[in-house]
């Protein structure tokens, strides 16, 4: 029977390291979350499905294009100026003779680095306090020390928000009953709603593994009004220019397996993974998102046939799906001199806690008052 | 306050017409929809995201192509056969006058008629018994007749299933507070299961309009188990060639709007109407699943600022759930000598019913036992 992985994160993807880097006070509010591959490479496809995206790297990864193996995936605060997080990165990589290899020497490599960035300039109280290029250079270094990656606040998702309330990073697994491990991590950093209009309870729960389903219940009736409040979706409003509103969100994220996959199969793993997203987030992929998913394979198993192809791609949905809650419920309410951003947990405390197992992943929440 | 439209249907949008020729009886299990434009063409856009899909004419929406207008949209039965439909649709449109203008005489235009199809083929006892051209003369003739759409097993959705249960048509509509119209009209025959694995409601019920909420609530205990089996997705199975499973199934549909969009926001329109899909069936999208939304603009109101435009997107998603539930609601369990597909009114009467108000558009659902 399947069920997550042993960490229910997507280091149980075997090859694949994250690390965090938290930019947080004097100003800051911000983060930068690496995904390293195995140093051969991984094959990666994108799916961009906002309006308002802001990407690196992306045409590479269009199956017709050239480059069959990538070397990270850099999801990172700071808007476009976080881009810049993605060139510390691969300087990072070259100067330990990771990447695609261009000439004889040990450093003649060019390391590929596709990356995504969110909006959250400004929410530690300095607009241009963003990551830059030694911020990408310590995510590699965290990356590279290996450890379950945390979940909430940390990385790219420290000044994630979802509608009103506070967002973050979430990740989770599974081991499908062929042995194949898929698994995400998501930073939640949207304009729409993660909960149910009718009752304040988070819109994804039916899709948590059956071994959470007992966590997540309709919050209590005087939690519900609040709820509801932080949960309505953070514009557009109408007494600001539009174009100022573009590119406030975006949820941005991977989906990855160890089964190899090709270029175009990992696209596909990400298109499906965005309907993860939908069942958990509505709305989601307008004008004012910047929605975008990779897809990896770090193909240490065999291809799949074609229905083991077809339970991967499933899996992809759900896990974005749990990701997502797992980020809301590990989020921890923040206030800077910009604004307060309350976590659903500190919300609407009755409606989570009863985790049949801690060690599933879910603890973070328990931290909360 | 916004609500459903005077019919809450697709031809509460202004200029547009749904006809349905439904065969049914000696071998056949299927139909054909056309959605009508003004006789000057509507706006179009298109948005492809299952991985086996069936379509004609998509590539001309392209926003980048040429064409600003099309005629008319097909979704059919009968697979890759079923587009011969359209060819009766773009020659009775011919005939009456109806296209983009060639030359100078009355009947010398080129009718633009994109389609998509849907697998159905065998269901009614014999494989090719399928939608031909005269059959979308028919339909063009029945949409000119002009009334409400019919929901359930009609035109496309005759001979259509949503996981081992019975599909169909299904269309919902909205006026939104400015006064723009949109509506949304599907054809539910996918592989995924409608229903959350949990209760046995349908998944998607939270999001219909709240004058509809009452109506769905959880199925009695006894009544889960077979709704449960019923919607267990359908394949793909290990017995049997791969290939064989793909092209089986399809959920096509149109969202349309009164308000003047351009090609791309049309897609746009299109795109975010997949999340709709997303919300009510799991899996979608799938490699099995050839799902293709299109987007209309019959261009009766100015365009709408980024605001509007926003809010008309976000509609999208909504109206696409409402009407896959409203499809399965209105489906009637279907035996022929090829199967029995029974509708989930059938097998959980206890969870659908109570409706406040039947003018709204359900009360097919009283029809069954």
């Amino acid at each position: 029977m399947s069920g997550p992985g042993p960490s229910n994160s997507l280091t149980d993807v075997e090859g694949l390291r994250v690390g965090h880097v938290t930019m947080a006070g004097d100003g800051y509010l911000t983060g930068t979350t690496v995904v390293l591959g195995p140093d051969a490479g991984m094959v990666a496809g994108a799916d961009v499905r906002g309006g308002a995206p802001g990407t690196r790297e992306t045409d590479l990864l269009d199956p017709s294009a050239a480059m069959e193996r990538i070397n990270a995936i850099v999801l990172t605060g700071g808007s476009a100026f976080g881009l810049a997080a993605a060139d510390g990165v691969a300087n990072e990589l070259a100067d330990r003779g990771i990447g695609f290899r261009v000439g004889s020497g040990d450093r003649e490599v060019v390391p590929i680095v596709p990356a995504a960035v969110l909006f959250d300039l400004g929410r530690g109280g300095t607009f241009r306090a963003t990551p830059d290029a030694e911020t990408g250079r310590l995510a590699v270094r965290a990356a590279l020390a290996g450890s379950t990656p945390e979940q909430g606040c940390v990385g790219a998702g420290t000044g994630a928000a979802v509608a009103h309330l506070k967002g973050g990073v979430g990740t989770a697994s599974i081991v499908l009953d062929d042995g194949t491990t898929v698994a995400a991590l998501v930073v939640v950093n949207a304009i729409g709603s993660p909960v149910d209009p009718l009752t304040g309870a988070l819109s994804g729960a039916r899709l948590l593994h059956r071994d959470d389903v007992d966590a997540l219940i309709v919050p209590a009736a005087e939690e519900s009004a609040a709820v509801l409040e932080a949960a309505r979706p953070r514009g557009p409003v109408r007494d600001q220019p539009f174009d100022a509103q573009v590119l406030k969100n975006t949820t941005v994220g991977v989906i990855a397996t160890d089964a190899t996959l090709t270029k175009a199969q990992c696209r596909k793993l990400a298109g499906i993974g965005h309907d993860g997203l939908a069942r958990t987030v509505n709305p989601v992929h307008t004008l004012l998102d910047g929605d975008s998913l990779f897809g990896l394979s770090t193909e240490r198993r065999p291809p799949p046939d074609p229905v083991d192809l077809h339970e991967i791609l499933c899996a992809a949905g759900d896990l974005v799906s749990r990701a997502v809650i797992r980020a809301i419920l590990a989020a921890t309410g923040t206030r800077t001199e910009a604004g307060y951003w309350p976590a659903y947990t500190d919300l609407a405390p009755s409606a989570v806690g009863r985790y049949p197992d801690p060690s599933q992943g879910i603890s973070e929440t328990e931290e909360q008052p």
